[in-house]
């Protein structure tokens, strides 16, 4: 028996995240598991009914399930309230709270929409790397932060057990991957970046058997352009993390169909990395693909059934190949389906 | 009569500064102003014959001269030294002690090269931006900083006179271009940010002629890949100036061919952004034509001739369209030419 707490959340988040309980419930049924989903409001959605992005309730349920699922958060209603109203505001704190210390982005090329990416098919395709960006220190969390009139400041900072427990989980990816780690820092200028670097390098003596290698952040960047095939794990820090997997995602060319995870000791996240898109909400045309594979994510890292994860991801490409597309990923003048049909196809190869 | 110091430098330097004086010297014939070239040494050149990358011998040179233009410093030869004798501790050292606070770095696509890049070509032909990259301040400077066996912190902080005059220059440049700046942050997460954001809105008021909009770094750094087009005068800080403007070149496909302008109230230096290529100095194969194109952004910015500035650029681009290139931007078993070749028809193309 499986709990997961489901947060649709704001904008397309309902209809991506019904798509990923349809999937869910499809698998209880074939595989003879009992699914309990919990839906809680977060976001916009709970500031409409009381007043707070977070309550205590929405949190409390985090902490008491298997793991938690999430729509998208955030649309232009919520854009005006005072900084610590924002949804923005609430993410950091639910990682904070539910300490997702590990936030997990596979950039993988789907061949079927290889056009897609602004990059050319030849230096795309075959693009598999998983990023690891530690999301629950760094400049994100450092203190002293402010402003005023003069100045503004923030402090980035990292403890070591913070560079330890994220270094450690990407050394045990790359084990079931290439066996292949960079760990990407500004250790040239920064001293917090000396320090992470020297960090990784004595916990890679623990994964003798992993290659570990270090890239400046400017130059990652560059790399991820230039030729993506080179990457098998990235490891970095909350800020470097946040720009480098956007960019990994983008280069794909499959930004609306990506999952990720966010994980700690005891709690767990899963969201697609797309956003609320209000411009398109309810009306039954996004993509609920990126959730759906949030969804396999889940049964590899929290639920411990890598066999069901593998069965969501070949579901996901079989619909693929057989031409379906949402708007967002269709060719011009491609006939596109609905959300409800995608999610239905993709539970018929289930 | 201009004073000009050079700064040959390390690797390929040497080369490609010749590249850039004999350009100097034809074109001072050609209008009749005279030019004193006067050389200096730096970084690992500096270091060999006086234990130090930066001498206050090289550093008050750069204080008496109209300009300086730098090769490229760095090489595995000093990459062992203790951290405060490497050449990015002489680069940062040089930056602050001529008050160089804005790095400008274009991102122009040469339809010439326009195969050498990742993107696909109907995604990058055409793109013409400039990025204004903070360059004494933010992260790279900001105190307290320092690391020991348990922690490690730097400090990102912006003082209000930082950010006013960064944001006028690229005000003043988009006035001259499309007219169109974009100021890039990340004020959803951090107080130094939303300072910046405040700060560069305030001036934005004494240019309401020229457009203003804010962009997340993360979400600009996939719009880059995305859309280059889409981009006129970026204005950034010192950390995201770094990696911005690094995939900004790379998507270019000309990473080898672009310039740079450091420039402040009262100096400014000039270098390539590609760097010293250690592996392939000395072999008269480097490709000058970035060095070239800097002694282009210095014609315009310091000696205040940009007509001379597009004479250079004319050369450049004759040069290349009559199918000369140089093994970095030849392609596959394509004829190539000579660092001497290359200088050579760029000058008679003058
Ligand atoms: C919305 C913002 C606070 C967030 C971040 O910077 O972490 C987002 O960009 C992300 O990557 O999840
Ligand atoms: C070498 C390094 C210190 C430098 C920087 O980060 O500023 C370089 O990346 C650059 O962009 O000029």
């Amino acid at each position: 028996m499986y709990k997961i707490v489901s947060i649709p959340g704001d904008g397309i988040g309902p209809e991506v995240v019904a798509g990923a309980v349809s999937v869910l419930k499809q698998l209880s049924k074939k595989h003879g598991f009992d699914v309990v989903i919990e839906e809680h409001p977060f976001g916009g959605a709970s500031y409409d009914l009381h007043g707070e992005m977070l309550t205590s309730a929405t949190l409390e349920a985090c902490k008491k399930c298997d793991a938690v699922l999430l729509g998208a958060v955030g649309g232009p209603k919520w854009e005006k309230l005072p900084h610590e109203h924002k949804p923005e505001a609430a993410l950091l704190k639910i990682r904070k709270e539910l300490e997702l210390f590990a936030n997990l982005r596979p950039a993988k090329v789907y061949d079927a929409l290889i056009d897609a990416s602004s990059l050319k098919a030849e230096v795309v395709q075959g693009t598999d790397f998983l990023v690891f960006r530690e999301l629950t220190g760094g400049i994100y969390f450092g203190q002293p932060r402010g402003f005023d009139e003069n100045r503004g400041w923030n402090t980035m900072v990292y403890e070591r057990y913070e560079v330890e427990r994220i270094a450690r989980l990407s050394f045990e990816a790359a084990r079931k991957r290439k066996g292949k780690v960079i760990s990407i820092d500004k250790a040239n200028v920064l001293e917090v970046s000396q320090f992470w670097r020297n960090v990784v390098h004595e916990i890679h003596r623990e994964y003798a058997d992993v290659e570990l290698s270090d890239m400046y952040v400017d130059n990652a960047a560059m790399q991820i352009v230039r030729n993506p095939k080179q990457f098998d794990v990235i490891v970095t820090s909350n800020l470097f993390g946040d720009i480098l997997s956007d960019i990994a995602g983008m280069i794909t060319g499959s930004l609306g169909m990506l999952p990720s995870a966010s994980i700690g000791t005891t709690y767990a996240l899963y969201e697609p990395i797309h956003g609320s898109a209000p411009d398109i909400a309810g009306r039954n045309i996004a993509n609920p693909i990126a959730t759906i594979a949030s969804v396999a994510m889940m049964f590899e890292h929290s639920l411990n059934k890598p066999a069901i994860a593998r069965e969501i991801e070949a579901a996901i490409e079989a619909t693929l190949a057989a031409g379906l597309r949402t708007a967002d990923i269709a060719a011009p003048g491609e006939k596109t389906v609905s959300t409800t049909e995608m999610t239905e196809a993709i539970v018929r190869h289930l």
